[in-house]
């Protein structure tokens, strides 16, 4: 019976899980990452975390054919390496061969978006037999997105493909993070949400949405116009529209440009579920370019939630059947 | 020695070529599509110029292993059958069959801006070994793209993806024949260039323009504002800017999604060579995601032509060494 072990390393936690041949989670253990502190020190808590989960799990190192990790960054999982690590201070790091080293196991490295969407191919959204490319989006603090080709993540000639959210779609538009203006990320994420969210406040005093977001503008999250739009306000329902437009804009174009099987949506403002996916889909379907096909993308929220990561990571060495 | 023969369906023109074993042309043969007229009648003529190429190659058909097509439109390279073509006004048109039945060898169908990538991607721009993530652009009537992922055509679960022209850069923006509004074809293509020259024109009754388009607005093409912009005009020099900032807005999405080896330039617009490349390579280098990164897309001039998709036909059956 074959057992996974994963390990998704977060700017914040490390977690770690042992799954079941189902790719059910049968134990975790976490720690957390306190950076900044070396790579060594980071390195020696995730191996403690994975020893602590197959303790739990009741099983040994041996019984794993290998260690998955998902990383934030750059990595290269031909090396092991993580060439680079913006939040962790991660430069040319040899994760691969310095966890092998404490753990005896061969390891697998990837980065942590892909890991997340190749979770969901596996074993949530698209768990299905029959979806072979897949897209993955995460509606969080940016927009983050994971590409499945063929069964298989793509992440291009230098491992940095699949930057979804940094698609211009409004040129000259909102300054991003990435040096780019107008980038999906600008406005499809909760960031982008908030600031819509506020800009809108700024310029309507009447709006109900001051009740709404306790605090006034610094009370304002991912959920306040979704729930000021709910309560009836108009402000509150034109941001929300705004918003759907923006995320449908980007949709639209990865549909035309991969035609997958299926695109999940993950992230806080994916669990307003119909609410956000009803509308979206209503644009897609009048602008996707197969419009006109018997074949058509699939959109759907996503089923792991916080667990996609270590999911996928445990799971990086096998396919789907 | 091997030989290759290929078929390129187009509007106008029925195009077939016999390859050598180096991919170079060593005869061709034409006839007229002069559509509209029945699939069985183009079909007859695409075998008869197929065989005239092969006479004076001096091969018999015999001597290739299989007879490559390129077709517009939605191609299922499976099947081999046509699915839909609005130009020629086929729907569901079993091409692989008909000419398999007709030439006595298989028949390998591609959508024909797929199969001109793939010339490019074997024996053009991308022929290199160690390029096996290409995209191809073609800024013609339209922006056309080509996908070539770990040496293979990509085109999405249902033959329709890499329709990277109709990726909306300017969400709200020009109306696009797609039926969205702001796509990428709307300003990078030739039609999108001639249509911001004119405008321009209109609000510079001054500008130098007027004299490089012989007979005014409708003397306009896709070279006028890069002539204005070589004689001195400021409104045309303004236009070029504005055409390649446009051009480099989505060239620099599809970089962030992809990071491909090389992506390279076809059709009339690319003829311009360093005067389009040296500012778009300028825009995209500050922008790439990956900009810090070891590894960059290299940005080229596309290398066949209007061979591509001849080309590209008779290598369908072929990968990369």
């Amino acid at each position: 019976m074959p057992y996974y072990l994963g390990i998704d390393l977060g700017g914040t936690n490390i977690a770690a899980a042992v799954l079941d041949e189902e790719y059910r989670i049968m134990a975790e253990a976490a720690r957390k990452t306190a950076c900044p502190r070396p790579a060594e020190a980071i390195m020696d808590d995730m191996a403690a975390a994975a020893q602590e989960a197959a303790q739990k799990a009741g099983i040994r190192l041996q019984d794993v054919e290998y260690v998955g990790v998902g990383c934030p960054g750059s990595v290269n999982p031909d090396s092991g390496d993580i060439q680079y690590a913006n939040n962790l201070d991660f430069h040319n790091v040899p994760m691969g061969k310095h966890l092998g080293d404490r753990l005896g196991r061969p390891i697998r490295v990837e980065n942590d978006a892909n890991a997340a969407a190749y979770g969901e191919y596996l074993a949530g959204a698209a768990a299905q037999a029959d979806i072979r490319n897949f897209v993955a989006i995460t509606l969080g603090t940016g927009v983050g997105g994971g590409v499945i080709l063929g069964g298989r993540i793509y992440s291009g000639s230098n491992h940095a493909g699949g930057e979804l959210g940094h698609m211009v779609i409004q040129a000259g538009g909102r300054p991003c993070t990435c040096g780019r203006k107008g980038c999906w990320e600008a406005y499809a994420s909760a960031t982008g949400l908030i600031q819509s969210t506020r800009e809108a406040m700024r310029a309507d005093p009447d709006s109900a949405l001051w009740q709404t977001a306790e605090g006034g503008l610094s009370g304002v999250n991912g959920r306040t116009a979704f729930d000021g739009m709910r309560a009836g306000d108009g402000t509150a329902a034109r941001v929300v529209r705004e918003y759907v437009e923006a995320l449908a804009a980007g949709l639209t174009n990865i549909i035309n440009i991969f035609q997958p099987d299926l695109v999940s949506l993950a992230g806080g403002i994916s669990k307003e579920g119909d609410a956000l996916l009803l509308p979206l889909r209503e644009i897609v379907d009048r602008e996707d370019y197969a419009r006109f096909g018997t074949q058509r993308t699939r959109i759907a929220i996503a089923e792991l939630g916080n667990d996609a990561g270590v999911i996928g990571a445990a799971l990086l060495g096998v396919s789907k059947a």
